[in-house]
């Protein structure tokens, strides 16, 4: 059977605790039931790396990546995102840039964000139907707002101009748009399977067991964004079965704040999508929880990569402190990943999910290090069957 | 004394009913103190004038619109912006366009939604703190993403390309950030003197009675975003009283959802704006709620234009049951924008919120019509003094 094999990238601050937590889990599930992981550490990307090499990742990186299936990166950026413009050491958009670099160096064009309110989550928002929330937000990765197109004319002076270009491609649309619809398709088969089939309406009024929402700021970004929906329309012609549904950005913000539990799947760029994922994590009970799966569905030369949406919280970092659960749910999802190809990978990874969620449950607001947090898990990996 | 006139637009679906209520407020302020005030009513931009003539508004729409002091807008769309891309009759990039004209044409480059949540509004987070929610979001209004630069290469193909280019300039980001110190400093000294003073603490641990909170997404869109941040950090010399602090976007949106109450003004670019000001709408009870201010402010010539952030409500128009709400506060906005030159004006203003804030603590949730609420403020503004 093919052996899967994963980089480990731990990364900056509380990374390499919570990634130790996740490597711990896949041990555990890999002697158990004796399944074909690898794994290796490496020290890369990260600011340490920076600081002795003057670069995030070695000039070959992509190319040792590439030997992987998947990289299960814990977070980066030190001292992270931080509030003070004065005050960063490393710029986040030098310390964050290996992660664009992985999405566009392997063509990670999915970034799937499912967003489902857990039990034992924290519930920001006071509609007792918040706990009905499970949406997944499709995110375009590859392109878009985030060609990194453009430059500084006259840079610091009164008369500067700076520009930034916005790239979309029929072809990337489509394909996006296509894993939407076969998502919703697979989200309806497995809730009608699991007995909690849903209804959408459609605007001529049939009733669909899925639906996908296509987000555009079309009204005011109007080339991609009436590409956008021509691309939907065109596409829905061949899934019958599925709603279709469109937003523009600012009101889909409105909606998910409002109405989070009407959504199924939402397709949007690159963004735009970032905004909702944001949006949709905290609806999901905040950074804490939030999974965040950087996919190649198409090319299997290509690794994936998997990371939580938190950051690297430098605030905690080296106290133990820092939660792992989303570091779990993520290696949980790659595991999933790995998992359409092997049935017993797949049943390890619903079972780690099965186990974080059920911690989660049971320990709702419970102070509890890292460390604790890795226990507990392991112990309920250990008696599960 | 200098006479303020105002170009009253209903525009379409339940605009011209929400108007209408606010003219009658109108009336009988200016009748009650003997304000300077008086207004035209257009009968367009409009859907219906786009049945008759071919265009939203006429040609020399603009150049008529200069001779009033403000316009004072219902609300736009026709059916509106509607869910499916197969059923709109005029797409909202063609109604919604006389907006961004005006916006443009008229150079009101500042974009003012208030945010705070008022008794009687329906509050949509679980947290008690959402009560203290008072911010301003000053939306960049005059260039960014929306200067509409762009097209479709190969339109309609699959090896289709569409660009949308974002433009922004050093000027118009000083004058934004300034403003923003500027109505940070304003605040804070209304506070003062109200005895609601609040504090915002410094990085280098000093305490302001203000805030101003940038956003960018300068890891992702590097160009714009680092412009942005050194001219926050040069404008922020010029006010050592008020705390800065600048947000990615995307952290921005889950802040708003996760601790509103933080904010004090926050500055954004045109889309990042739109997207920010319909989250901080949510944040104060919904759109039922928002106003919303396009302001020239340094350009006497130029009417500014005032709008509910509603919209057009195509399914309940002509019904008499939209709520003026919006509207109303969207009037007193104007007048106090009037008030800069006229105390008298302003203090109608202040009467008007004062009489609408009251009628939305006492009647929260009570199903009324239009004019069932127009009547109520009035009975209100007749009584006060
Ligand atoms: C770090 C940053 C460049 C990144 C993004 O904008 O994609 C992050 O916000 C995310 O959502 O993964
Ligand atoms: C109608 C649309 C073009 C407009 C905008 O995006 O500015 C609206 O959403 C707003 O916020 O006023």
């Amino acid at each position: 059977a093919k052996s899967f094999r994963i980089a480990v990238t731990p990364g900056d601050g509380i990374g390499p605790e919570v990634v130790a937590e996740a490597v711990r889990c896949l041990e555990l599930l890999k002697t158990k039931h004796n399944l074909p992981l690898e794994w290796t550490n490496l020290p890369w990307p990260s600011h340490a790396w920076h600081e002795q090499h003057g670069e995030s990742m070695p000039a070959d990186a992509l190319e040792q990546l590439k030997a992987y299936d998947a990289i299960l990166l814990g977070a980066l950026g030190d001292p992270g995102p931080v509030s003070d413009p004065n005050r960063y050491l490393l710029p986040d958009s030098i310390s964050l840039a290996p992660l664009l670099d992985m999405r566009k160096g392997f063509d990670q064009w999915v970034c799937e964000r499912p967003a489902r309110l857990l039990p034992g989550a924290r519930q920001y928002l006071a509609d007792e139907r918040a706990k009905d929330i499970d949406m997944l937000v499709i995110r375009e990765n590859s392109e878009g707002e985030y060609v990194g197109q453009g430059g500084r004319l006259r840079k610091g002076r009164p008369d500067e101009v700076a520009t930034q270009m916005e790239v979309f491609t029929r072809r990337a649309t489509d394909r996006i748009i296509r894993y939407g619809f076969e998502q919703a398709r697979k989200r309806a088969s497995e809730r009608a399977e699991a007995g909690t089939s849903r209804q959408f309406k459609t605007l001529d009024g049939r009733t669909c067991e899925s639906q996908v929402c296509v987000i555009t700021k079309r009204n005011a970004l109007r080339y991609w964004g009436d590409m956008y929906s021509e691309a939907f329309e065109e596409m829905a012609k061949d899934y019958p079965d599925v709603a279709t549904h469109h937003e523009l950005v600012d009101a889909a913000c409105m909606k998910f704040v409002q109405a989070p539990w009407a959504f199924d799947v939402v397709v949007a760029s690159n963004l735009q999508g970032d905004i909702l994922t944001d949006l949709a994590a905290v609806l999901s009970g905040g950074m804490g929880v939030a999974p965040s799966c950087n996919l190649n569905p198409d090319d299997p030369d290509m690794p994936s990569m998997f990371e939580p949406t938190h950051g690297s919280a430098p605030d905690i970092a080296g106290e133990g402190l820092a939660d792992p659960t989303a570091m779990l749910f993520t290696t949980a999802r790659m595991l999933e990943w790995f998992g359409r190809q092997n049935d017993e990978v797949n049943a390890a990874g619903k079972a780690l999910f099965d186990a974080v969620a059920a911690d989660l449950a049971e320990n709702s607001g419970s102070r509890r290090g890292t460390r604790e947090i890795g226990d507990a898990i392991c112990a309920r990996l250990e008696k599960a069957g």
